[in-house]
């Protein structure tokens, strides 16, 4: 089986000329064994002062666009629109694209792999779901559809950075979100990350990846932290836990994907409980690898750009996502017929019903808050939106999905608890 | 840039059918999308009974490297000297090599790099370093040579399985090799991994792939953990620490490169600290990706397949090594000359002179031991074997390697301290 190694020169067009395009480009310059360069770079502000050559830059996007000796397509704009354009025009132009935009791709999936089908060319985003930790690339070539049991992780930094600050230093969600933001780890508008979409983009992309189950982000339960009170962080303490917010995908027993981003206690000692400040961590559960775990920075200049390097080096020796659990085997469907054990924490009573639950175990109120513990069918959650009512927050417990089966055998023995 | 997808069929020739080569066997035999077959299995030992039709074993390895058919050899038995024959043979046939053979490997990486190079074929190994973590590839795709920083783990599950119970138990290392074996973590002959052997063959294989640093393993700075004391465990406990058997390979700041297997003590809530039993954990430092954590199972046969699998995949698309710090760019060189601050723990001072030490910073000392705190050059631990005598212990602190100048500039104001 003699490889015939490609040496694929990669001539590359370039959108975006932020930290991470800038980190790229000056990696590229001085790596020659990389054997790639940047042939123009496409911006939206031709005043902005770059430390670069003024003739490599235009605003013009059809210049890279329409320039047949470029071959890759590198978009880094911020812009989740214009990205949808300019990856589906660089692949209908037959260049390899490497993107790092989250939210476009996890959107357009289902036509982007289309796209890389019709126009055979590879369409690579390490970079999209936790920068710099190879966990895309992990899922397609080291676990086979059905070995994979679940994907759980801390996939978004600036909610994590605040968690972290919240329970180190007993802050307020405003108070941490405010510090976070002082200290360039949230967005000026940090509604994307705090109300746990850019999660749920990265977890659609993920399920993708794992299961084969392509979803529209937008339809799969996520909430993000923005309504986490202290009373809910001081309740964690006192149980010995911490909340993060995680995203995870779980193969039940009858072959169907639970899906969701949800804030949850995790015990202390656990290893996503060691995932603070800034950083992502993502733990795999399959049959034959059994626990893996990778950590790393999930966001920042540098780490999104190591990671669209890693993509540039891949597509050297012509490497694709293979999709292989969505294209070659049968791909695993989701399903909101789950239960979850959760801790709902609210102020008034008004809209938050007791025959929501199928149990309650525990009700604890006092002057200013109420938790109540309890089972609830996942169903529920794309019922309305009682649970993300200001004031109104909903927590998993450690234990998380519980499957009907095993939810009817745990609890038929169970004695109802009083309600107060 | 269309890519040419090749789906070239994956003929194994396969040798060993122990766990790892019956679970490789059974999940390609279920997994027609892997498009791999196995064709023949070269066994030891024709009598034992198989759970695989009888056609499928010989005891004739020709047969299967003479086979054109076969072109993929995967290389799973328990012998060296066999394996060095097996994979050398096939690389020369034009067939890919699959083989989890650290030691094979690590002893013979010119001559395999070379034998690639020259037959135009690739050789996977990533089983051959901490099983299902991917580390190896991570390595070759993610850090490029001036980028990283450091790489230092947990590699070896049987010593690492065997310090976690001294000292979760505190018990003896004997009694805790005992329970190891028993278990089914520790071989009958547990020598290769107690005394460091297997973790320094891993950390030659890492420092090729992170630095392009070819070294014979049996000339890096190795030890076990065969001659820690109980002694040892309850001084790392008073200081906060847990004793670890930790591979690293660190760039110094003039470029070469530092790497050793000793045993060191983690800070307790450190990220190594975490890895128990027999699992294992890489954490690689670079300027990009910044810290990275990789965490998973480094033995057993499940894992070990999982791994193997992974190389399959991978051939399917034609990838290689690239051994780029190797071959592209100034390979770094290994050095001895940096520090280290070491506690050495012993019974006499017979032969444990305190000439040896740049500096003492703690003599503590009671009837049955004797713990030296100080400051060491590596090349000491070169000059014979008085460290690694019966009784005596040399344990790195969390600082480890500290290099020449900052040794100097650090301790040229602290006064020495008097000597008891």
């Amino acid at each position: 089986m003699s490889t015939e190694y490609k040496q694929t020169k990669l001539i590359i067009g370039l959108f975006g000329f932020g930290v991470v395009g800038e980190s790229l480009y000056r990696v590229l310059a001085k790596t020659p064994s990389l054997n790639a360069e940047v042939r123009k770079v496409c911006i939206k502000n031709p005043d902005k002062e770059r430390n670069a050559p003024a003739s490599l830059f235009t605003t013009n996007a059809e210049e890279l666009l329409n320039d047949t000796a470029i071959n890759v397509i590198v978009e880094l704009t911020s812009d989740p629109e214009a990205a949808y354009k300019i990856i589906t025009t660089g692949l209908r132009k037959g260049k390899a694209v490497v993107s790092a935009g989250k939210k476009t791709i996890a959107e357009h999936l289902p036509e982007l792999i289309e796209l890389q089908q019709q126009y055979s060319v590879p369409l690579l985003y390490e970079a999209a779901c936790c920068a710099s930790i190879p966990v895309i690339r992990n899922l397609e070539e080291y676990y086979d559809n059905d070995l994979l049991h679940s994907i759980s992780g801390i996939v978004n930094g600036s909610t994590n950075y605040i968690l972290t600050r919240m329970a180190a230093e007993k802050l307020s969600f405003a108070e941490a979100l405010k510090e976070a933001q002082a200290a360039g780890f949230a967005e000026a508008d940090p509604s994307l990350d705090i109300e746990g979409k850019d999660a749920v983009n990265k977890l659609a992309i993920l399920a993708t990846h794992a299961y084969g189950a392509v979803a529209d982000p937008r339809e799969l339960v996520h909430a993000g932290i923005d309504n986490l009170h202290e009373a809910d962080a001081k309740y964690a303490t006192e149980k010995g836990y911490v909340i993060k917010l995680v995203a995870q995908a779980r193969k039940l027993a009858n072959g169907k994907v639970a899906a969701f981003v949800l804030p949850q206690f995790v015990n202390r000692n656990s290893r996503l409980s060691g995932v603070q400040y800034e950083y992502n961590g993502v733990e795999i559960e399959s049959s034959l690898a059994d626990k893996q775990f990778f950590y790393g920075k999930g966001a920042g200049g540098f780490p999104t750009a190591s990671a669209v390097l890693s993509d540039l080096s891949a597509l050297r020796y012509n490497y694709r996502y293979e999709y292989k659990k969505l294209l070659c085997n049968e791909p695993a469907q989701l399903t909101d017929d789950f239960y979850l054990k959760v801790c709902v924490s609210f102020r008034s009573l008004l809209h938050v019903s007791q025959d929501l639950f199928e149990r309650i175990d525990e009700w604890v109120s006092n002057d200013q808050r109420c938790h109540i513990t309890g089972i609830i069918h996942c169903s529920k959650l794309l019922q309305g939106n009682w649970w993300k009512q200001a004031d109104t927050s909903l927590i998993v417990y450690p234990e998380g999905i519980i499957e009907e089966s095993a939810s009817k055998a745990k609890y038929a023995e169970r004695e109802l608890l009083e309600l107060v």
